[in-house]
């Protein structure tokens, strides 16, 4: 067998996630499908570098796969892309060795979540951004967000009752910019990982200290009690873009 | 009777134009079913400044209609954009003298046009941008668009067999600029008015002119003959929005 990793982006608008799951639309779902056909009708797992939620978007996820013999990578890049659903664009594939493994390989994986501030609500933006059309202050989001950095116990900003048990890691880069063109609050995150739904808690959390109903210590206080109950809102998952994955 | 302006903005992706036709979603029939509601189970009809094709989008759509009685008009915005459908917004609502027509009433409009010109494709983009993957030279484009400006004869840039007998329109500006983090090329049209597909067969005729398929001077050669065969191909629907109109 043959190993490839591929780059993908997706729209995650209409798909319940990536991972495959029963009765649902998923990215893992529509590629599997394509590659079925393109592999003569053997079926072909495919592995995703991580999940993401319903309504979630992807500029690089990443993925790998087996076929059974070698292909010239541009043309297998060009077929999955052609006959992928319009909502899937393959960026790039790549041969690697047998041992890569898109989950467990090591690898810093940057997150960005959009939120539209505008007004008037922006219908072309209502599944690419979430809509805050509240009063923020910038510099206190700016304070806040400086605390994520580093190697912390991350359990109180993952969702309740989660089966991980390891819940520390590592946040290499986590800062925001605002586009006044287009009045988004962009928020970036970098690290070696991130729990299940961490990135959303960690905005939900930093846009309500921006709107005053928490103070710029919150999030300190959250990483110090491991508490989710501490913490703001999940933000919903139509902001959230799985942006770049580096292996080391 | 009382007469209502009103703002809209709408994500043309779902939609089959503005204009009511039979058995396809438009945005006309969309809000005259909300209005319905709102207005004791009357009909009403509403009348836009522009009518727009099938996936073209606006922020700023101009609509009237009238009602048997004054409303507060916060209120009235506030129900129809709540009750629409969420690929519709109100923007606003203000009363208006009974001789206000949205169409008839003289007005300059605003057209945007976005090209995304980068690679690799975003799917998150692909109704909102036309995808044009192609080498382009900014400055043979931006030559060529100053020479739309001013009032001019545009039959060879609108559809073939169009009814409308006068072709003279006034374009006050256009130009183009590049928004280098999204790769967009951006067309900006205002005018005082715009034939069937007049922007979207500009912008197809400016693209192949900054391909370096086309000189520099055939905008010039095409008003001079007023022959559509000498211009580019009609640029899909997606990229264009109808961005603000301004009555005199």
């Amino acid at each position: 067998m043959v190993r490839y990793k591929a780059i993908i982006s997706y729209d995650g608008t209409d798909f319940s996630g990536f991972q495959r799951q029963p009765h649902c639309r998923t990215v893992q779902e529509e590629i599997e499908k394509t590659l079925l056909r393109l592999n003569s009708g053997q079926a072909v797992t495919i592995h995703g570098a991580g999940r993401t939620d319903a309504g979630v978007h992807a500029y690089g996820q990443v993925i790998h796969f087996d076929l059974p013999q070698a292909r010239d990578v541009e043309k297998l890049r060009f077929g999955l892309d052609t006959q992928c659903p319009e909502d899937i664009d393959i960026v790039s594939v790549e041969q690697v060795s047998d041992d890569f493994h898109a989950r467990y390989n090591p690898h810093s994986k940057t997150y960005e979540f959009l939120v539209d501030i505008g007004r008037p609500k922006n219908p072309m933006m209502r599944h690419y951004a979430t809509h805050y059309p509240y009063p923020v202050a910038f510099e206190s989001m700016q304070l806040a967000i400086k605390d994520l950095v580093g190697t912390h116990d991350f359990t109180g900003f993952t969702a309740a009752g989660t089966s991980v048990e390891h819940k520390v890691r590592t946040i290499y880069r986590a800062d925001i910019r605002f586009d006044e063109e287009r009045q988004f609050l962009i928020f970036t995150f970098t690290g070696n990982g991130f729990l299940y739904k961490q990135v959303r808690n960690m905005v939900g959390t930093l846009l309500k200290i921006g709107n005053g109903r928490m103070p710029v210590e919150q999030i300190q206080k959250i990483l110090e009690a491991k508490n989710r109950d501490l913490a703001g809102p999940t933000a919903a998952g139509n902001g959230l873009y799985l942006k770049e994955i580096i292996y080391e």
